[in-house]
């Protein structure tokens, strides 16, 4: 049995090679090249077979094929909707992989379902049964493993956390992204940053030097750890933020561990002690105490390894 | 096969027959009259023994049978918690029942979890495999059922969202019960009738009539329904946190139906209209548009037709 992981971004497709214990053992990736639609489904398959053939793997072999997707993919029909490549809102690619390879076993996960399993496969979670992935880049969302198994849902909308209602009553400000999102992605830690420049005409920090549009997470993660005001107040907030959103994934999950990844964790990372006190105001008693919060391990290629972990996972 | 379910409460167990597709074909009940410990386990096995006979079932004949026990089950021990029987803190039950029906297929589950199963097999979510069931008595509980499947977690603590963070900043008030019971349970919304009985003094309503210790859900139920201002300002608080804890089980499950039971809904039925307008300010857009609210349509014997639901999933 060969484990084949499939990390397909937004402007580069890459496929790693796995041993069933999660080790990669070659890897290589192509551009996407401003390719759409169906011309994207035929450089996977022929990346595919060159990557194969490059390590002498015969095309007909015994194969357990993940693939990672940064969106939805409906499990039911086998179609992914990725809004990152133009013409796969709802593009067969399962149907595609399994008409070039039909002895494989072909598995599509989204991205952060993708991020759990290579956690649990090849990270810090190695042998949980129970664990939540909570990824913070521009959008907030999770992956869940419950008894062993990837959740799914109705229509594969699972772990949508960005919209955790936490603070009443609600806020018309909170429509586009969910309350969550708004105040604590990376985006939102942005969005309230220009916000408090805006209201907190007093403040003359290292903020105000940045023209205010260009104000990113990055420069107020940096700005927090230089002691400044303004940097602290959202910061706290989105830590209370982060707080609350894990001990409902606790109270409502009993999970062995909580893994903080995605863009910013990176440098949320020594916010975690800080996060799990939150947490342990507020969840279940019991529970939170079994639990532990951790950054996650596979900070560099998350997808191409989440994708790995799908393939092992599928095989088990 | 027969489905048998067997339910135990503080101070009777029952017990039903049930048909594949979960009609309640026989059921009887005892008192424990005081029993504690073994004593009850005894009082289990000979009851089972009596119903299967009156009903003419060989006890070597081929079973499933099914539990509710209102506490925990631990599903990796066979062991179960049960605060309301005295003893029975890590009691051996599914050994015991094994032990005397060798043959049968046993499973104990804890009440939440028999509600949903309940009510995916005999009642209004018939056939989904994607629900939640949230029941609202004295404390708040969740049933979790995912593709198909129930959820158990680590140690068995799943779906405590009475312990759900909902309101910030953290309030040493709910050190007890959690954020989301202090405010929204039986007994919570008659502690925040309380403690408005005592900040108000300028409200003369029908609920100061009432001994304050005294005030129950059930009073501040029936004053909503006369449009008294101090249950209204309670039962809006409610409506708004039960809003909010559905739109984020909405959000974490992507369910195709939230069911509300237990015993303050009940009462509370006519406002899940409500709940629903105030979880689809907050739930991910596309999840809320594809889950129904609605009532329990078992609110009697919830427990028995719900450990005669676990008899059946048992085998499906």
């Amino acid at each position: 049995m060969q484990y084949l992981g499939i990390d397909i971004g937004g402007t580069k497709i890459s496929i790693g090679i796995f041993t069933a214990d999660g080790q990669m053992v070659a890897s290589d990736s192509t551009l996407i090249e401003g390719r759409t639609g169906a011309d994207v489904g035929a450089l996977v398959l022929s990346f595919c077979d060159k990557v194969l053939s490059d390590n002498n793997i015969a095309s007909d072999s015994e194969l357990s094929i993940g693939v990672c997707i940064p969106g939805i993919t409906y499990s039911k029909t086998g179609c992914v909707w990725a809004p990152n490549i133009p013409g796969w809102d709802n593009y067969p690619l399962y149907h595609e992989l399994k008409g070039h390879y039909p002895q494989a076993v072909v598995t599509i996960e989204s991205d952060r379902t993708c991020y759990i399993l290579g956690e649990i496969n090849m990270g810090g979670a190695k042998g949980c049964e129970n664990a939540v992935f909570i990824a913070v880049g521009t959008g907030i969302g999770a992956g869940i493993l419950v008894d062993g198994k990837i959740l799914h849902g109705h229509s594969d909308i699972i772990g949508a956390i960005g919209w955790l209602a936490l603070k009443p009553p609600y806020d018309k400000y909170w429509d586009q992204c969910g309350c969550f999102e708004t105040h604590a992605s990376g985006d939102g830690i942005a969005k309230q940053a220009h916000l408090f420049l805006q209201q907190d005409k007093g403040y003359s920090g290292e903020l105000r030097n940045i023209p205010l549009e260009e104000v990113t997470s990055h420069h107020v993660f940096a700005a927090y750890d230089h002691g400044d005001p303004l940097a602290t107040r959202v910061i706290d907030q989105a830590v209370e933020m982060w707080g609350m959103a894990a001990a409902n994934l606790v109270s409502i999950f009993n999970p062995e561990m909580v893994i903080f990844g995605g863009g910013v964790f990176g440098p949320a990372a020594s916010l975690i002690d800080r996060i799990y006190a939150e947490a342990l105001k507020w969840a279940q008693p019991i529970s939170i105490k079994q639990c532990k919060f951790v950054a996650t391990q596979l900070p560099k290629m998350a997808g191409l390894y989440g994708a790995g972990g799908v393939a092992i996972q599928a095989m088990k």
